[in-house]
């Protein structure tokens, strides 16, 4: 049975008491074939943002809970999510992260597939009886759209995107987010569980050690969550008069959308259950995927979304903006990494969260919900 | 219960509704086991020629099924194989891949065996009530040869050799084998299960997309199999008149035997369950060893012989032959490589053979014989 | 049931029949597994000695079984104990491998301990109700010294450190341990079983083929036992007159005690179950760690100590020593790397210790009393 989840309840009322998750969340590699299974397998991963793919025959290539994944544009301009899977023998078929093709050809025996996921060639093969071409399109995923950005799903029947994500409708509206586009993409591989990625942006208690510069532009508590249980976590804090969250402290660029009053001086950070973090400042959005790849290791990838029109204008900056976070992505990682380390010993007990890792302990109960529970282990 | 093996059945006959093996074919780990316990620790397998030991007192040491064994040339002429583990404290005895000595010295405690297996040293032990060096002799590993090759078997009792082989009596006389030489071997670490390499083989369905310029020379519809089912599968496939399947273009050495008529335009294609491929040009002769590591990685050894009079010729270009076949190796591992990566999707499913791919639907056929049957999984 | 042990039982008696140890020992995960729970995690293990810790707030981390503990020596001059985690949120603590600090400070939310383990800063956590700094001191390791060196036991309850060493009473006094220096540390990263490394450290009977430059001063048949059965295994070797065991062949310090007579022209070498090798010799004592990694692997720290008033000297030659018994540990790990690969061949068995392997016999026994019998696999 799944709890009722209810939006904008204090944070108090929960985190009274809370402390982490048992040990075993971290380490087993049961629990994380159970995550890929019910989360990763079973709900709607953000893959991308439609801007990657700007024409017909534009492709990418993603991992989403082990499978590679090509997420193409179509002949129509439809984005589609497909198997990299040959139907033939089961060759990958595309081998780059990227590129553009009018079809996709298998490298090994040339069997032929539109854009839409039909076979079209298939050498020799109607010699063979009862073999039909429409037997063996491409394994298809579902895939949909939110403010721009792709999302897939490998279920079978799920929710519709749209249902998913309905709490979140118009709230982002003016930040302009379909018509983003990205100037940077930075890989990170991570030594920690994806989990720890999680409850680290969620909480600006480890601000003041970790982020010295961040914090002297964004008092670290300055926090106000507008969003504190449930999928859907976050809220906003503070920046400084005159400040900006780059390396020189200016603005890098046109604002991404129609900034009204205070949204000049707030940087938003939400993260949305289970793969997407999404921090919006005035002059920048910054999204990161969150990708587990074993219980002690995950790839995030993030990337910093400018205004389309910003790009040709000559105060444009944009590395001011990705070096600040850069560094202070880097930081984060460090000590996700230092608590993977430590959480593996046998003297890791669940520790107390404290009154500002409100939103750390809400994320644990939401990703609880998705999980079969441990009763015996969990406190 | 052995299946009964026909040979020269017409492909046709067992091609049709045939489709690749199931996923756990490739990935498992238990099935890998199984393989390596029912095949490659009960069957004869090609672990080298003879010409690789010249005289009396030369080894070299070969893997099989996880064993490191010393195959050497005892003082008698005797082509031997010994388990390559000291029977006083289980030292590994030689270390380098080849050699020569007249003996066999442990480099711990100097223990020290004939070339026959036999403790003829053991510094102190005689000082031990009851020992006896009878008792601790190498321990042997049955070996045979054909044609030249020498056949290790890690069973107890196996058949004999020339009995498991005689299908292949006499086919391959005028080849020359037993007095050939190798000029070079390449050693390949292909990430992909060995069986995807013993299918790649046998088809050419794959060589107008994968090989460009064999295409050229050896026209890819030209295959015509004589052994189409059992252990030893294989045809010819032609040359074009006055090509050779070098990078020139032309032969690179004096004929490897008595070519008679058409075998000077043929090169052919055979594969010897379960780790040889053999393929005879009219100027020389390629052998692969394929030797499974893991599900999902296989090492393979390839050796290019030539008559032992070529090599003082002035006309002697085995680069030319070498360079050609590294190159068209290289091509096939890559898309073996691509099939491996696409089956251990969830989207893999068994596709169908087309009429090209028979020898490889056979292959598999011969495989599963050796195999215990997964019912459930098999289609 | 502990098998009664008795000490200065004459080789002979033990040796009769005795064989190595069945693979399972060598490769098994279960077994390795056994060994850090019932051995490395059980027993008092050496870590290090107190000259490294010289005054209050330096500290060292090192990894037992598993976990990182930080020994430290404390404001009072106590050395102490602890693992290495937060009790906020799990995380590391200290990330260097030494260091000095008057307290420790979590890197991630700025929890600070003092240096007796005490929680003495958690900003914030005064607003949680019921929350006790008292409550969250490091938990700490059981810890002891021995002739200066520091052992640390994970143990609940264990047996004072003091009891367990009573039969070793005196036995060193007069080479000034506790007062020694170490000039030099080395790590060596060995592809073998740790107890390969004790068996090879217990016998001299490979030295004429393995180490031919010990063998010239140090005659390999020198070796007289004192100790014989048990947890503590060794006795002397004879030094060639005017011989010393450095490059040069000349001693390279100072006496590292009041040698009497005799003890100028022997070199001591004693076992210390289960992680311990002490070789004392006239102008230096060179010590042992020996950490297992895993069934394959082992992590070894060599210290080189010295007399205090050495380092002074115009005639101090550290590197003397250190060159000689690098070389030499190498040609051991060398040995013991080969003996892992062959014991993992299914052709091994136990096979017959030599009269002069006595002493890796009964390290054998002495391992195995620790242990769980498998009756069926042990011969």
């Amino acid at each position: 049975m799944q709890t009722t989840v209810t939006y904008r309840k204090t944070a108090e009322t929960f985190t009274a008491g809370a402390k982490t998750l048992p040990q075993c969340y971290f380490v087993s590699s049961d629990i994380f074939a159970e995550e890929q299974t019910a989360i990763f397998s079973a709900k709607w991963v953000c893959v991308g943002h439609q801007s990657q793919l700007a024409t017909a025959g534009d492709y990418f290539v993603r991992e989403v809970a082990g499978e590679s994944l090509i997420i193409l544009r179509d002949q129509k301009g439809t984005i589609r999510g497909f198997y990299n899977v040959c139907r033939h023998r089961g060759t990958r078929l595309c081998e780059n992260a990227t590129g553009h093709s009018s079809a996709i050809q298998c490298p090994y025996h040339a069997w032929t597939y539109a854009l839409d996921g039909k076979l079209i060639g298939a050498p020799g093969m109607d010699q063979v009886p009862g073999f039909e071409k429409t037997d063996y399109s491409l394994g298809g995923a579902n895939l949909a759209l939110w403010e721009g950005f792709i999302f897939v799903n490998l279920g079978d029947e799920p929710d519709p995107l749209e249902e998913v994500l309905a709490p979140l409708n118009g709230k982002f509206t003016h930040w302009n987010l379909p018509r983003l586009r990205s100037a940077k993409r930075i890989e990170y591989d991570v030594r920690a569980n994806w989990k720890l990625i999680f409850e680290n942006y969620s909480e600006c208690y480890h601000c003041p050690g970790v982020h010295p510069m961040l914090s002297k532009v964004s008092p670290f508590d300055s926090a106000e969550n507008d969003l504190c249980e449930g999928p859907f976590l976050g809220g906003f804090m503070s920046i400084r008069k005159g400040a900006s969250l780059t390396m020189s402290g200016n603005a890098c660029a046109l604002p991404v959308g129609d900034m009204t009053g205070e949204d000049h001086a707030r940087v938003f950070y939400y993260s949305i259950f289970p793969n997407m973090l999404l921090s919006l400042h005035p002059d920048y959005v910054m999204v990161h995927q969150v990708w587990p790849q074993s219980p002690e290791r995950t790839l995030i990838l993030c990337d910093w979304f400018f205004h389309p029109e910003a790009f040709a204008h000559a105060d444009f900056h944009p590395e001011d903006a990705i070096e600040f976070w850069d560094m202070t992505n880097k930081q984060d990682w460090h000590v996700c990494e230092l608590s993977q380390q430590g959480i593996a010993s046998r003297a890791y007990q669940p520790g107390p969260y404290s009154p500002r890792e409100s939103i750390p302990a809400a994320w644990d109960r939401e990703y609880l919900r998705h999980m079969s529970l441990f009763p015996e282990r969990v406190p």
